[in-house]
């Protein structure tokens, strides 16, 4: 049987890390096998890209080559990773994807949803999440969050300005579009994990 | 008065970085001010991920990671370098520009043409050389040259079918397209050096 592919989804601070740990204990508890991985990585490759889209540069990245480096990493981790595993039977948890740039790069850098999606096209097809977790929070509280957690990297040191339209683009699609479940992150975190949960058994019931 | 972007193309060995050594040559006489860039590359980021994308890795790199990356070091180069010195007056000498991608990863990993296009517009819009010199010679003499040089890269141990669906691609963009110059490579240097002064003299005369 082909394996799942489910995706964590949100802003710095949200609870994704304590959300994949959930998924994979519930997954654990229905008897699947499966992968966990992480974008942009998961690859040696991607990994590289990775660390290359996160330092500090004196140089000015743009918005377009940030974008095409994270789908670089993706299709490699997609073609690499994801499919073999899920054909193999294996579930994948993936710490973010193509949901992320659509709201970080399309919404926070404001390159427009028509052309994320047309890139996605391009690159990935009609390849998507079986199920997305989005977490959704207020940026303020993810950010204190994040901050606590210690240092921030370049994108994570944009301005609040910036993540507040990433949330936006973020609910904008969670509404519009099927596949994706909206998770309050700002609750207690045993109630944000018995949401989680739920939405795992609505999506494949006993 | 704005500057002037010439282009190289070519294969491996095709005699580009004494084309770039002409083109300057022939700048440096008529007067204008210039500077030479090389794709991928010409900024510290661009730079790193030439790196990335040339170095032999133990994973398969997908056409289209590959082809992202190219378009992601563009457009840092484009943008950072290319377009401020053309604003300022300086002409600019490129080794190797989009026809590159069009020509390695949509013909000899045939990606196709569509889909190059489609990114290029996507990630440039209608950014294009005012000249581009394409250097057309075969790949087996060019290959040679290339391996007489030294160590081949990631890309440059491909088959040779590969590198002769990169020429057919080239050949046949040049000829559908305006604004490329084709070039016999396989004469002796000082008639391509006549050659591609003649191009620069048609393309701007005195």
């Amino acid at each position: 049987m082909k394996g799942r592919f489910i995706v964590i989804e949100g802003l710095e601070g949200a609870g994704k890390s304590s959300a994949v740990a959930t998924v994979t204990a519930w997954l654990t508890q229905q008897g699947h096998s499966f992968i966990t991985v992480r974008e942009p990585g998961g690859t040696p490759f991607a990994e590289a890209l990775r660390d290359l889209v996160k330092q500090d540069w004196k140089e000015h990245i743009t918005a377009e080559a940030e974008l095409l480096l994270m789908y670089a990493a993706r299709v490699q981790l997609v073609d690499n990773v994801i499919k073999p595993a899920l054909t193999q039977g294996q579930w994948v948890v993936g710490d973010r994807h193509d949901l992320s740039s659509r709201a970080y790069q399309g919404g926070g850098r404001e390159l427009g949803d028509e052309k994320l999606q047309h890139l996605k096209h391009l690159t990935l097809g009609d390849f998507q999440p079986d199920l997305t977790l989005y977490l959704d929070i207020n940026p303020e509280i993810g950010l204190a969050r994040a901050l606590q957690r210690g240092d921030l990297d370049r994108i994570e040191k944009e301005t609040l300005e910036f993540f507040h339209r990433t949330r936006a683009r973020y609910r904008e699609i969670a509404t519009q579009e099927s596949g994706i479940c909206v998770i309050d992150a700002s609750q207690d975190i045993k109630q944000v994990q018995r949401d989680i949960t739920e939405a795992l058994e609505q999506q494949w019931p006993a």
